[in-house]
């Protein structure tokens, strides 16, 4: 790839390249991949698919806070190579969808975006001291989570309102199951394209091909993963709505990338945890959903997260604290350190 | 004991044998044992009691899951001797209870509770590597928190459906305080089989003989832990329903066993903070019930698992780190790396 | 300062002498201090406004829990030195604070307030382990996590009663904003006492003195976070109730203290930082408002200790855990233990 050794060139001796590249490989980090190409596309998969949706302010918010994370990253001396390789762009991206998407489009939200930003990379140093202790990543958790506080924090203030098709109420026992039908196919590209909150399979596509242009086992595991959760919500009897925006698709589209394609090798036995993961990420996704709906607030990629860390953590040489015998540093020790000795 | 070692030898030589054992202990372990015949009793127990209590799939739940749960941690090669203690059997037979308990009797329910097994397995695994950082066992928290996804989720799904007396609802303070009765000894008797989601006196009678056959201490501090927590909800005033099925007592036999007669040498002091631990397990069991009231969700075994994991973390040597001086490595070398130096 | 010096001296030689000296200086550490006169002051300061608000159970409250925490904390032979510098005492002390604040005049409230400040002391040392590994101190969250479950829990006793003016409701969308007035110094005022749970200017001005007795960038940062965080609601158009008491400026106080005078060294950088921490701690506030609507009941200090936290974990030196390439050590070592060599 001639082109690309160019770019890498130039990224290496141009300061202003080097941003762009950190922030095109921050679009790619998302997809938990690390490649200025698959950046690009993804952001003209979001350009093309707000458009497409009707939302065309979510590529804004999303180039805005991808520049403003990664700047405020440099700001903060984080670890350079990280930095180079987005991994301080991509949840700050995911906060600007976020905040895009669920707050009306009034200047207090401005505000909050750029907010929202700078703090998603505060957090995502933040998780990085707590998560290195585990060796696993904090993935899209610091968008999660400064978003959740962003949206949850906007009842409170009357110059920040919400857009959400799901306000405040106690959740309700499901009765209407959506039921498979021909418009699958683009619920299943929508489920892709939700993974940046566009509703949008012609979006859903092109990130496809940004995915297939660094991995083609990352873009066959994002499939794997949008029909899988697709169908798993239609045959457990989901609403029919969240089916037709591919809403059921993009948690389980991270969980089989970085189950099945990315974190180990790809092999049948890696396949089939990760298609266990995907199953498990369904139902964390329903579970969540039923927490967040008295609050009026949407899930985010929280259930790939947890999901994910779930899978992730597990290593086969620990043993687990035996709990069937008695420790000799913990309470004992605690209330009786003179008696200890001489027993 | 010639039948014990009889048993040990051939569980020793038999694969078949030595998963039967695994699971036994498994049953054992929900109450912190290790004990084959301990699990054997505490399994008659949980059959009887969900005979006696007209709830007969719960004995079907338990056997499935601790069996899938033991199995996965094979497949997924964990630590053998862990493995033949029953420690990754006692999560996931709760899980099996918790399932046939909470939701009704449909088809899809059968796949969650295997899908469920499997996933408490992964999930102790998981918990494993986080608490080992601490040194404490992560409980029956595995069994809580893939429960309750797959409670919780069942809300989303039109063909699983919840089956619980307290369906979402804003929490009210409490205004009808139970009076303490004659049929207080057979609430703590229920108290005991409720570990296992059970509410029969009978059941509970049958696991306190498995208690009694391994350890003393461990069936002298159940009984405690469920006149405790019993006693005590009757005193504070909750509500007369709950007392009337031994709900106010499972979570406090647990407390009790585990700080009063395992994970730390029986004692007089022992015993008084242990009595700290059953009082402080009724606060967090109610605050839990307000906290689920919304979301029409049980508490499981919640309430045990953080009150015990808040009595076991203090170490005595350890000091808090200082809030009132300046720390070095932290924001300050984050911010001035360089000025840091030169002042 | 002569007198200083003599308290100190008997200090040393009068075991009664240094435990009140213990709980004076706990009084100050809830405002990150190390001094019994500024410990003093505070304490008047809560006499003062608990009596000046007509809350004069709040000062008894106070007392009874600094006394019975510092008292437990002994008793478990905690950290010696750390028990000196007041670390065991301030957050019982605000569980006194909170207790008879929150819950009704009764009984129970009394018993309940003992059990609190106990447990608060042993949450405490089991955060102490868990927040070593981190390197950041656990701030006021025993008192917030202890004083929570009290308070949750009190809706399932009769013989525990809320007392509070927002019962449990779905969140709704706030419309009502607060405007600008002449009454923003007392309110400024107020959100300094709010930081004991008193809403009285007067009480608020003697805890300013007594920060200014020890720490004059303390006693500057809690202007900048009272009047911070006031102006920031009334600029996000919060409600006008929650403002005139100082609500909104309490937790904004505790950050400001924590980034921007204690826990780095005082500087541009450091201020600019603390600020962005003070606009945060205003949105983390507002979104457990929206949380905790639902169960009824109040935020206490945890948006000052979670917006902190985030703020206090980023380290320079730590790389994110990478998620674009393959780890070894985890999943795959797992399921392909064998395989994994001769690959």
């Amino acid at each position: 790839m001639g082109d690309g050794n160019r770019w890498r060139h130039l990224a290496q001796r141009n300061r202003g390249v080097e941003f762009v590249d950190a922030c095109l490989r921050g679009a790619s980090q998302v997809m938990l991949q690390n490649n200025p190409l698959t950046g690009l596309l993804i952001l003209i998969g979001i350009a093309v698919g707000s458009i497409h949706s009707g939302h065309p302010r979510v590529i804004a918010g999303v180039l805005i806070a991808v520049a403003v994370g990664t700047a405020t990253a440099i700001l903060l001396r984080a670890h350079a190579p990280s930095l180079r390789s987005g991994l301080f762009g991509f949840s700050p991206l995911l906060t600007g969808a976020g905040v895009t998407t669920f707050l009306a489009n009034r200047p207090l939200m401005w505000l909050l975006l750029v907010l929202g930003a700078v703090v998603t990379t505060v957090v995502t140093l933040a998780l990085t001291t707590v998560f290195t202790t585990w060796g696993v990543p904090a993935l899209t958790f610091p968008f999660v989570l400064t978003t959740w506080f962003l949206l949850l924090g906007s009842y409170q203030f009357a110059r920040s309102t919400l857009d959400t098709s799901a306000p405040p109420a106690l959740p309700r026992a499901e009765t209407a199951a959506a039921r498979l039908s021909g418009s699958v196919v683009p619920d299943v590209l929508e489920g892709v394209s939700q993974v940046f909150l566009v509703d949008s399979w012609l979006g859903g596509l092109i990130i496809l091909v940004g995915l297939l242009v660094n991995s083609r086992w990352s873009a066959a595991f994002a499939v794997v993963g949008a029909v899988g959760g697709t169908l798993l919500a239609i045959a457990f009897g989901t609403g029919a709505d969240a089916v037709s925006q591919g809403l059921w698709g993009f948690n389980a589209v991270l969980t089989a990338i970085a189950l099945g394609a990315v974190l180990a090798r790809p092999s049948g036995s890696t396949a089939a945890y990760a298609l266990v993961g995907v199953v498990f990420t369904v139902v964390v996704q329903a579970a969540l959903t039923t927490v967040l709906a008295p609050l009026g607030a949407p899930t985010l990629t929280a259930p790939f997260v947890i999901a994910t860390w779930l899978f992730l953590l597990p290593k086969r040489t620990l043993a687990p604290i035996p709990q069937h015998e008695r420790h000799s540093d913990g309470l004992l020790a605690a209330l009786r350190p003179a008696a200890g000795k001489s027993e």
